[in-house]
């Protein structure tokens, strides 16, 4: 394969499901660092070269970039067992990584940025005035989740898949955005389970 | 193929992404409408039997079911033209469907069904309070996109793909949600090219 770079904001949950998808099929990644909070994925330089859309994580592939998380976790893992087989599966796979970006992420990932990154003394009115729309789309997003994962080992099938990473990189710090998972008990095991897999690498590490 | 059923509300985007998935492949789809205006998606048996999330589309497999619009239109396409062979082209076709969802759908789509379908004086506070953010963040996508095609038949490699198809579904009808499309010209000669597809069907038909 050829050399891969992750631009990346390594406390991102987007930029870590890239690194333990890498980790998890024991891909060499190289890391280049940027503080999104000094705008450093805004400059003249990284829009002209690397994303036009300004955003963390892209992968580099050689002299080619992916950006968006779930897809440079798809060209990494395409033809390994992280990605199912089957073809009802793998749509099935695809779809709880749609719904983690429309439906999670937003809510999640959005809440842990402005309460633990930015401080909610610093958000903008609008901002403020979505929070409660977002707590709540959240706390479905993880009773939809944890509904779906009573009775199940993973997401798809019976063994660990993108589904599982893409959604395990926002959940397992989401009571930093204010979440309380001992609410959700299928989640919280699931969780566990995801962190005992074999080359498994901590979002701080 | 198993039995295809789509569950839908047939003026959605998402829904026609399906619908124009299986034209162009030739592929029998029933269709089951739902009046997502009446909430009609959010009964207990459409909750338990279709999908917890209550949410349309959802492409129906026999008795097995798949919510989310871009994972429906994959289940479709596997293993067609319509997704690229080429490992780097897979996930660069996946990179402009998670940048659908994220970044054109909650804005495109979201200003026509706010403003052309609930109508304006029936939003809430704070959906009015969202639509100046909603409408910037829209243009930006639609000149991200204007800026890739500029040159480009199509927004992977040389032909159509999946990619294509999801963001044709709710970029050709963005004017409803008051988008001026003639500041994008690559964009209009890319709908107009997308519409000329052999097996092309319209979204009212």
């Amino acid at each position: 394969m050829e050399r891969l770079v992750l631009h990346e904001y390594s406390q991102s949950g987007n930029c870590y499901k890239v690194r333990l998808t890498a980790a998890l099929l024991g891909l060499p990644l190289e890391r280049r660092e940027y503080d999104i909070l000094k705008g450093e994925t805004r400059t003249p330089e990284f829009l002209d070269r690397v994303s036009a859309n300004g955003r963390i994580p892209v992968l580099q592939v050689g002299e080619r970039f992916i950006p968006e998380s779930n897809a440079a976790c798809f060209y990494l893992a395409d033809g390994s067992p992280l990605i199912p087989t089957g073809r009802f599966e793998r749509a099935d796979m695809l779809r709880w990584m749609f719904f983690e970006q429309y439906n999670h992420e937003p809510n999640v990932a959005t809440l842990r940025f402005w309460l633990a990154f930015v401080g909610e003394a610093r958000l903008t009115e609008t901002q403020r005035a979505s929070l409660p729309a977002r707590r709540s789309a959240g706390e479905a997003a993880l009773a939809l989740m944890d509904e779906h994962l009573a009775g199940r080992a993973f997401f798809v099938g019976e063994r660990l898949s993108l589904a599982d990473i893409a959604l395990y990189a926002y959940t397992h710090v989401a009571e930093e955005g204010g979440f309380d998972l001992t609410r959700y008990p299928a989640v919280s095991a699931w969780l566990d389970k995801v962190s005992r897999s074999p080359g498994y690498v901590a979002m701080k590490a």
